[in-house]
C-alpha cells in the first residue's frame, strides 16, 4: 500500500470501504466476534458484575510521537477510563473519522499500534466504523473508542466515595505525555528521554484492588493534568484534597521542558498516570501493590483527603505555604490527546 | 448563548470544558448514571441475555436538514445497528469532535435533537466525551455514538443465518435520506415533501420478532443503500438474493430527484429502512406485524433468498430480465451520514 492514500470513495460504505477495512485492519483484529461482520457485536458476558461503559475521542496532533501514537492512546485511554471504575476492560469498539489523503500506510501503522495496545491490555476490538471527510475537513484521523468492562462484585469505586482521611496515592511521575507533544510541536527536541507515558492501567489497578479492596475512588490524570483530575474528585465527593508539593513526582525531562516553557507540570496531560484515594488502613498495602507493578515503580503518597476546603485542591508548597489549585482554565495546548 | 462560539479552550478538559458540557448538554440528558460524573458509566444490567455492542461515526453535511440533524441520525443510527441484531438498545455513549467556531446554539440544537431521539427510542445516554479541533480541521461537529443493547434469550438474528427460501421484507420506501441531503447540497429545493426518513427501528423490530421469532437476519440500508446492504448479507451467508424491481418501494419525491440527477435509488442511503430475511412460514405474520407499526405502513415483500447466485444480489427488472447488483463502488456523495 506504499504511497496509496485514502479517498472519499473509501467512505462510501460500499466495495471500497470493505477494501480499506480488509487492507488496513484485516488481519490485525481477528476475533470470532468481529469476523461475523454484523451491524453490532454480540457478546456473551460471563459471570456476575455490573457493566462499565465509556467513550473517549482522540484528536492528538501529531499522529505519531515518541512513546506512542494516536492508536495507542485511543486504546489505552478507554481501557484506563474503565479501569478507573474498578472494571475489568473486555471489549472495545472504534470509530475512525479519516481525512481524505491520509496515507494508507500511516493508517495501517495506527491500526497496528491499536492491535498491539489491545493485546497488551487483554481487550478485544469487536466493532468498528470508518467515515471519510474531505481534505481540509479533518487532520489525518480522529479516533473515538468506546469500551465495556465488568465491575467485579464487591468493587465499588466511584468519584463520590472519596472520604476525609483517605490517602492520595499516585503511580508514576507526571507531565511526560503533555511535554512530549508540546516540545515536538514547538520544535524543541532537546530532551532525548522525553516520551509519552501512554500505558494500559488495568493490570496495575487489578493488583491494587486485590491488595486494597476498599479503594474509594480513582482517576487518571489526562487532559488538564493532575490538578484538574483531583479537582473533579474533590468537587464530586464534596471533600478537600491537600497535596504535598515535595511529594509529587515529576518526570525529570518534562520538568526541564516545563521550566523552559513556563508551564506548571500539575496541569500537563498524562496518559499513564492515575491517583487512588484509599482509606488509611489500606494505604500501605495499596502502595506496596502499586510499587510491585512496572507501571507503579515510582508510586508515592502525595496527599490526603480533608474535611476542610470542600470542593478544593490545596497545594502545600515546598516553602510551607498553601496554594489553591483551580481546575485548568483556558488551554495549555489544544489537541494533546 | 446567542452568538457564542466554541473555542479551543472549551476542549482543554478543565473549567471551560465543564462549562460547555453544563451549558449545552446540562439539563438534556439527566439520568442517575450520567450525573455521577465518573470516567465510565457503571450499569446494572438486569435479566438474562447476551450483550450487543456497536459504534457508528457521523459526519453528515449539512448538520441540519429537512427531517432531522446529525444529532438525530447519530442516536438513531446506533439504536438501529443494535436493533438489527435483535437487541433491545439500552445505553448510549457519545463522542463529540467539535470544530472551533461552531455556534453554541447549533451545538445545543443538536444536543436537543439527540435527547429527543433518545427519549423516542427509550435509550439513555450514559457517557460522553468532547474534544475541540482548530478552525478548518473539522466541519462543525462529528459525532460518534456507541451503544449497548441486550439480545433476549431465544433471539438469534445474524447475517450468517440467512437461508435459501427466506422471504425478503422491507419496511418502508427507499432513498429519502440520501436524496434529501443530495438535493440540499446541490441547491435543488424543488421537492417540498422530501425529507430524511431518520427513525429508531427498535420498536418495529421488537414487534416483528414477537410475531416472527425465527427472523434469520436483518440489516438497515444506510450508506450504500438497499443494494449494498443486501450484498453484504448475501456475502456473509453465502446465499443469493433475488429482488423483484417492481416490488421495491421508492419514495416518490426521491425517485423524481434520482431521475433528475441520474442516480439509482437502490444505492441511495436511508436512515429508517431495514430488510428482514424471514423463513417463509413466518413471512405473513412478519409482514402483518411490520404493517401494524407506523414505521412499516408501506412494508412489502421484495424478494427471496436463493441457492443460486451465491454471494450475489440479482434484480429481476420490470422487463423480466435479470441484472446483478454489485455493492456500491465509488461514492455517490460523501458525508451522507
Amino acid at each position: 500500500m506504499s504511497g496509496q492514500r485514502v479517498t472519499l470513495a473509501h467512505g462510501s460504505g460500499g466495495r471500497l470501504t470493505q477494501t480499506l477495512i480488509r487492507q488496513v485492519f484485516g488481519d490485525l483484529f481477528q476475533n470470532p466476534i468481529l469476523e461475523r461482520m454484523n451491524d453490532a457485536a454480540v457478546i456473551q458476558a460471563e459471570g456476575e458484575g455490573r457493566l462499565a461503559f465509556s467513550i473517549d475521542g482522540h484528536v492528538v496532533n501529531p499522529l505519531f510521537f515518541p512513546g506512542g501514537s494516536i492508536g495507542e492512546i485511543a486504546v489505552n485511554g478507554t481501557v484506563n477510563d474503565l479501569a478507573m471504575m474498578g472494571a475489568r476492560p473486555l471489549w472495545l469498539a472504534a470509530s475512525f473519522i479519516i481525512e481524505e489523503g491520509l496515507l494508507l500506510s500511516d493508517l495501517r501503522r495506527i491500526a497496528e499500534d491499536m492491535a498491539r495496545a489491545a493485546r497488551r491490555a487483554h481487550v478485544l476490538l469487536v466493532a468498528g466504523d470508518t467515515k471519510v471527510v474531505e481534505r481540509g475537513k479533518g487532520d489525518g484521523v480522529y479516533i473515538s473508542v468506546a469500551g465495556i468492562g465488568i465491575v467485579p462484585p464487591g468493587v465499588n469505586v466511584d468519584a463520590a466515595n472519596a472520604r476525609p482521611g483517605d490517602v492520595v496515592l499516585i503511580n508514576a511521575p507526571i507531565a511526560a505525555h503533555g511535554m512530549t507533544i508540546m516540545t515536538l510541536r514547538e520544535g524543541l527536541h532537546f530532551e532525548s528521554d522525553l516520551k509519552s507515558d501512554t500505558a494500559p492501567l488495568n493490570e496495575i489497578v487489578a493488583d491494587l484492588l486485590d491488595a486494597a479492596p476498599h479503594v474509594h475512588a480513582m482517576r487518571d490524570a489526562t487532559r488538564g493534568g493532575l490538578a484538574t483530575a483531583l479537582h473533579e474528585l474533590a468537587q464530586t465527593a464534596h471533600v478537600g484534597i491537600l497535596l504535598e508539593e515535595n511529594a509529587i513526582p515529576v518526570h525529570e525531562a518534562a520538568r526541564a521542558a516545563c521550566e523552559l516553557l513556563g508551564l506548571d507540570p500539575l496541569y500537563v496531560a498524562n496518559e499513564g498516570v492515575f491517583v487512588a484515594l484509599v482509606p488509611p488502613e489500606e494505604a500501605e498495602a495499596a502502595l506496596a501493590a502499586m510499587r510491585a507493578h512496572p507501571l507503579g515503580r515510582h508510586a508515592r503518597r502525595i496527599g490526603t483527603v480533608t474535611q476542610e476546603h470542600r470542593g478544593r485542591v490545596i497545594l502545600r508548597t515546598a516553602l510551607g505555604s498553601n496554594r489553591i489549585l483551580p481546575p485548568l482554565s483556558g488551554d495549555l495546548l489544544p489537541r494533546i490527546c
